[in-house]
């Protein structure tokens, strides 16, 4: 099966050249120059031709953070796999890194098959794992090594969340001199959560229950100190670095330092963070809860600097923290007391999107938009060059972009389980034509047309970014 | 004709490809995965097949800054276009591009004629120019926008050597006002020569005439103060700004300083400064004036700095400020006076060699190796994707290097006209295999097999860099 | 003669203490505790009992930067020295330091003659002198030496002024050399002269000819620029600087950055800084006018950072640079073209009252405010112990100030020979009761009962700031 | 009774100024100017006249941070109020601020109380306390009023020593919020005893027991990160901090930030930190836990920063943190297993003579040798103007130095009851001749002619410093 695309413009990150691009099976096997005898010879042989005239054509998104079905209390986060890697890959999105968590007192082992189990037969495009390490440990630590070799090469630790997820610094450390000798990287959630919890139990305390409190009890202070310190245990573990979901101007500051002086430190930011604010928080009635996350919205001043971040490469990637909750049962569970609203934004759809209108704004250029999307996800995170990027050998995940079309964001209109959306009625600028995920077709016209279980785990190697 | 380059391993700063290359006539246009049925037929087709099996196939490495056949007081430095683009092509670099000057009192344009017809006919490889501005009057700001559109689209001002080619600060805001216009970009020296040649006036009379004394009478902190000054500067008349040569840590602060706020600042920095240390300056007798060039050899923590800003891109390319006077008759101008020695090394043959040698070293990636030595220097002044990228469409310039050989420098084995090499004895990781300039083999197995006349003149564009 | 301060709070920059003062003849002679019985044998040995219960009883406030009937073109500032230090000793102040100024083509000694000449017999309150330089050449430099020892002890330099008092780098630097050398101090005035001259020239003939051109065309980086070469310079030196008429936030940052690293960097700001911004610029009609100064006033943000460096010592001394020109035949020269209004703004009489006001405000402490327009300066140029503290053995330049008294600023109720004030009908917390100079009262109840020629020369020593 | 002193050089820290000191009972009640008629009155009225001639006149030192007699496992400090305050006494220093400590189970009074008990009667120098929170609960939290108005205004919290003294961030963090509300000021003792604890367990059970090895497992970085991290939550708590016995340059370099920034953070250094280094602790055989201390002593680097901060008053004090053990059989308990030595160095007795020796090698003025030594520790702790400073109304706790004089540093002859000196050998230039403690000369001509007892407990106000 050998498929032509022809007449478009290929984006990677060092340039934007006008380029055929051959797909055999499932890779890309060659990229011509138009014209040439080659790739004339190309349009003779091949069983289908897909004109990209004036379109861009670029590596599958890679959304390296994405919380499927994921267990909160007594409910989970509202796509599984199969309904969200099927709206990603509506949005351009042609690999998902979700989270496997391990449940204290378990194995990491065990964690991580109940995910593969989950996954399984169900995704509409590959997917790969970070562990979230709950118990760290001489075990766990042990079972690290053992899960680099199976593809997991990432490790989540949080600073925030005490009593659930936390780790405190001698185990986040510890985790760290496993990942400086197994070649993995940690990845932390950089919030002082010991701190916050005081601040949201005295808020409570005060009466003040409603989802702006949220905010107002997780400063951007307290991200900037908790990213600071996950910095300096690192130059003490001697170890790579991966900030989660960087939300604040003052951790983006001490991100700034620390690539300054060279330390391998490295920072995703999301969406959420770059197009909507803490005033969102303070909707009337109840409304702001769509809005709560963590580390939550932020002000003005920190979406400008994380622009800036983005385009200066202090920011290395654009994920999506992906963690739906439907506002209806969901949301409501925190009601009256902003505390037990499930934290996190649906987003996996409209990342390729949203990052594309950073493009038609003049915060990024087209080929930064390719290297935070997709690029450098697939170099951080062991994908490269399998994943990240039209060349010969890649697969072929390709999506066709279209820069004209416009397209207004709702939940009526998208394909992610929950019934709202933060960014409802937004207009964007460019639109997803075609997807390609190891070469079938999966998008097509903007429509769905792949099937559940076409999605298959991969193994990831270690981090390029030593 | 048809060629290709089979068993080679691609790489281009986004990452290293075992790819197959079809070259024909002067253009790359095809890259196939091997063993792919596409790439398998190209073998058949094509008039000649190289063998790259274990070599790295990479864009030829572009020189932005060279001097050849600079006029210098009555004499004029050493390489003629012919011999040092010939040495260029041997060392692995396949464009230069070079320095025109306007004389004061003539119109540029007279100036860019005189270099281009001093080029013409007699280089190895691709050549353009930036154009050097002594005169800022509003008729050379006119002459900009016409050069602009001849392909010269990058101007170089020097805030040093007053009463030559020292423009004030008014002059240099004002070039860059005109530059921040038609989309060019203004070059800078940055050396508080005002306050230098006090200095260096003050040393003289006080009987200090050794060659050490021209690096104490330009300290780092005039360096650091000048780049501090023109990216100021830059910021009133909203343009972007290169700043040549950089050899200070004081001068990197400042640069770091401008990036973290996104200000359009790039630097370039040069293998001397990277390898070499004031030390050299205090070698016996006269020996130190082979080390004489301006900015001069700095101390280590400066080294250690260049290195770390190249890794985390602070600083954007390396060149080599090639501008080469034999010691004889040349460097022995400046014998009891220090500050008659003519300022300049030689380097363009070793450029490529000396940054791989930090890819040894673990100072860069092998792919940052590509990026600073070419794709950046392309995408900076106008000459991508037709320069600094194996991609279809490309031009043919290309070089395999082989990683596992080794070589000694030498001015006994090496081509640039020039008496000396300041590397002399340094063993080095990596050499130059063979080299193709615009699909011609001009080296072969280390030979220059080229040929005078076949560089031609490059229009550029305008720089990527906005 | 004895003269005893009792019932008052005596204020040092180490503290407000109650405090008993014995003055006899023109000094300080004695501190007491009240109620001791050193103290109590004061009060009848004592020719004059002042009660200064409930006010403070601080040193007398030294104003480092005034320009007395200092000519510019055909006319002059408008406050003569008899004027000037009138109203200086109204508004509680009791020593300047004005500057002479030496004439191009002439040596420092008659610049200096001539203004010794000014001011002699006509001053109200003692005065001393800095030197501008503006020939910088090797007679100027050994005549400093000569001047120091006439305790003229600090020497301006100005980086702005072109062709008028403009001192390029070298000859900053060789006049800090020479300071390095002889223990006095460099003033610099920071701005880039020679990049606000094009910016002028271009606003002019483009046709922005109003007022608030003036501030536009003499932009904060600029001054930022300036303020760190000026830094530069005088670490190559190895000198002590002091920058006046600090305005902007990054001037500011410079500052910091320099005593951050331990350099001898001081900064003077001034009252118009603190209190008004640029917008007063863009008054309607002709207005702006009387709020021309260089540095120009600059925006809110500068305001709050200048406030913020006074209390954290990054600035250490305001002055006022009082140098007023009448509204009526003086500002009205540049009716139409901003680059003739003549710069200047009066202030002499308000500073101890403004800087007071930030203490009302919360700006400072008590404490602070001394230090800033009294101990510093005397301590800084030279006086210290003679001036800027209430001590045995110092001059009894004391200040009994109300801190509960209220009162408005107006041109019709102020001293200044000068038809307008930029304070108009701003209301102060805090006023001036009573006023010695040398021993003698010159000020009672808000009143001046001094005379001219009172006032004598001071010699100053070397700064107390290495 | 009556005291003169007379023909001294009295140092506060706004200038040394010659001047007649007069005493009555227990303070001092007037300064004169020498040679005034008044001064002169003073002599024949005087019990005692004490000739000051040559000899520096300063306040009392005092040393905000000494551990008598502190309990540790099954042993304790080894100098008791007695002999610890005797030590101070001989050393010029006035004033002493210990600590008591709550133990956890039990009540802030109850710590309090017992402290009281235990310096009462026995000190011969004044004292205050500061109070260790080991229980930081809600209980807790209102003693701390109470507590205030008792004279005890300053709180000391643990980052370090995890299950003993520690507090996690919430418990810092609300006990800044109650310091804000009351007044008072939180000290803390800046190093991440969580990562640290790892480090050690890790080295030991790597066999690493030698005492250099506490060095070690103690890195600079993690002083760094805790001190950000308080800083940043007394930003959340709009609360001022004190940092005590700051060691790293990692750790002043955010001292510097916030201060650049304006937040009220001080932090005291000690002389240890500056005149020692970790090289001690690698003495041979057993000899380095002597030097055994936390933080512990640092590299060389951050002596050189230390001293610049003093300069430039980033750091605010100098105290010793005296908390002597002897080697014999204390010390001694670490043999084998680093972490078991006790931690804790003498220093009382020689603090006034070390720092002094920075004013001798030009890294201090004298003016602020006062300042670091007596006059802020006084303004920081509420004892200002009682104490701190030479002026009416103060105590009369004076020091007579002597600026000529040097002496040699040695266990056999100090005072403190220890059996090592980690100074042993080193000459210092001046000494204390006089020591007057209330109006009652307790130390003459070196030798201690007090009483035990003297001392009274000081009710602190709250600090000076907002």
């Amino acid at each position: 099966m050998k498929m032509l695309i022809t007449g478009g413009t290929v984006v990677n990150p060092s340039g934007a050249i006008a380029s055929e691009v051959l797909v055999e099976d499932e890779a890309i096997v060659a990229l011509g120059a138009p014209g040439s005898s080659a790739a004339e010879a190309w349009a003779e042989s091949s069983d289908r031709t897909i004109d990209a005239s004036g379109l861009l054509v670029i590596p599958g998104g890679i959304d390296v953070h994405t919380h499927m079905e994921m267990p909160l209390g007594q409910t989970q986060s509202s796509d599984t796999f199969e309904t969200g890697t099927r709206a990603a890959a509506i949005g351009g999105t042609t690999t998902i890194i979700d989270f496997a968590t391990q449940s204290k007192g378990h194995s990491l082992q065990t964690g991580f098959q109940a995910w593969l189990a989950k996954a399984d037969g169900n995704c509409a495009i590959d997917y790969g794992f970070h562990m979230i390490v709950s118990d760290v440990n001489e075990e766990s630590m042990k079972e690290m090594d053992v899960l680099v070799e199976e593809g997991v090469t990432s490790f989540k630790l949080f600073m925030a969340y005490p009593g659930v997820l936390y780790s405190d610094d001698a185990k986040i450390l510890r985790s760290m001199q496993q990942a400086a000798n197994n070649g993995s990287i940690i990845m932390v959630h950089a919030e002082n959560g010991i701190a916050i919890d005081l601040l949201v139990a005295q808020a409570l305390s005060r009466g003040e229950r409603d989802p702006r409190f949220h905010g107002e009890t997780r400063p951007s202070l307290l991200e900037g100190e908790a990213t600071h310190r996950a910095i300096q245990l690192a130059r003490v573990a001697d170890a790579p670095l991966y900030i989660v979901h960087l939300s604040a101007a003052e951790a983006l500051e001490e991100v700034v330092r620390a690539r300054d002086m060279g330390q391998r430190v490295f920072a995703e930011t999301c969406p959420q963070y770059l197009f909507l604010s803490k005033a969102e928080l303070e909707r009337p009635v109840f409304e702001g809860a769509k809005y709560v996350c963590s580390p939550p919205l932020r002000d003005y001043r920190s979406q400008a600097d994380l622009w800036k971040g983005l385009r200066t490469d202090d920011l290395s990637i654009v994920a999506t923290d992906h963690c739906p909750f439907c506002f209806k049962e969901q949301k409501e569970l925190g009601r009256g007391d902003f505390s037990k609203i499930p934290n996190g934004l649906p987003g996996v759809e409209n990342r390729m999107d949203l990052i594309y209108e950073g493009v038609s704004r003049g915060e990024l250029s087209l080929e930064r938009w390719v290297d935070v999307t997709s690029t450098t996800p697939a170099r951080m995170f062991g994908l490269f060059p399998k994943k990240g990027v039209i060349a010969p050998g890649s697969d072929a995940d390709i999506v066709l972009y279209d820069p004209r079309s416009t397209h207004i964001v709702s939940a009526k209109s998208h394909h992610m389980n929950v019934d709202y959306s933060v960014y409802e009625g937004m207009e964007l600028h460019g639109a997803v034509s075609m997807v390609l995920s190891r070469g079938r077709v999966v998008v097509d016209g903007g429509k769905y047309v792949g099937h559940k279980g076409h999605g298959s785990f991969l193994r990831r190697g270690l981090s390029r970014y030593l």
